[in-house]
């Protein structure tokens, strides 16, 4: 495999998923920080040469440079146990994946990026104004991976694969975001399935 | 191949992507339509047996329902020219359609359906105060496809793929969501091309 750089925010649940999903697949990944609360993702030489979307994470693969989160985790764990080979399977993987990046991290991870980061007195007047929408659709996502789990270990087939790893993120960190899993047992005792695999990392390691 | 059964509404460009893409496959797939400004996809029925999360498209392959427009596209395309073997390439493929559910389709998609068929008048407050910050974010969107396709005849390689036919449904009605594309050569070009192909369908075919 090519030399693999991940251009990421440590803070930044979307970037943890593709360490995720390297530490299960086995693969070397050398890591590149940015502080996107600082602007340096959006400075002239990131735009020019790493994203011209001012988005991390990036995955850069030899000279080539793969964004969105989702599509980095497909590419390191395509050929592995974490994609299933199954034609229908890999596309109910997939819908999770799709799922994740329209329903849940819109909301779940943004509701904690304005709260834990830039702090609810700097929101803007729009941004105040969406609170509300975001936590009950942010709350209707989880309700939903809750129910999903009522009679299954991992979202697809029986055992874990990148919809669980995409998932996994933002998920274990909803409360900082304010929302309150006390009452989704399915969905803990999933996150305990999540983080006991013997190939897991946490978000700060 | 199973039974293929769409479940969808006529006017959504999420479902015409799908239509999109199972022409392109040469599959052939039975249409069940819905009117979801009238609430027939969030009726017990339909929540219960169709979608939880009341949406459409959903893709009925026998007795599986597989939601999620692109998850539905890439099953129907894997495995024919539409989807790249080369796993760095359906990596890039896949990036555009992260990028078009997250970029994309929340900023364009919305303002087509909020002006035309919700009706401005209609809004609530949060999406009246949303409008500018949609427009805005659907701009950038719709730039930087026509910057990235300066060089490039269609997203990833030479060749059209479901990254094309993904873009492609909500980008070629973008003006009924207020988008000026005149100043956009590129992409205007592009839509020539993909609207010229010989499998190409209409969004009313």
């Amino acid at each position: 495999m090519e030399h693999l750089v991940l251009h990421e925010d440590v803070r930044s649940g979307n970037c943890y998923k593709i360490r995720l999903a390297a530490a299960h697949a086995g693969v070397a990944v050398e890591r590149r920080g940015y502080d996107i609360l600082l602007g340096e993702t959006r400075t002239p030489e990131f735009l020019a040469g790493v994203n011209p979307n001012g988005r991390i994470p990036v995955l850069q693969i030899g000279d080539a440079f793969l964004p969105e989160s989702n599509a980095a985790c497909f590419y390191l764990g395509k050929g592995t146990q974490l994609v299933p080979e199954d034609r229908p399977a890999e596309a109910d993987m997939l819908r999770w994946m799709f799922w994740e990046q329209y329903s849940h991290e819109p909301n779940v991870a943004t509701l904690r990026f304005w709260r834990r980061y830039v702090g609810e007195d700097q929101l803007t007047q729009q941004q105040r104004a969406l609170l509300p929408v975001k936590f009950a659709d942010g709350a209707a996502a989880l309700a939903l991976m809750d129910a999903h789990l009522a009679t299954r270990d991992f979202f697809v087939g029986r055992s874990l694969t990148l919809a669980d790893l995409v998932l996994y993120p933002y998920t274990h960190v909803a409360a900082e975001g304010g929302f309150d899993l006390d009452g989704s047992p399915n969905l803990r005792a999933w996150m305990g399935r999540v983080a006991s695999h013997p190939r897991h990392i946490g978000l700060d390691d």
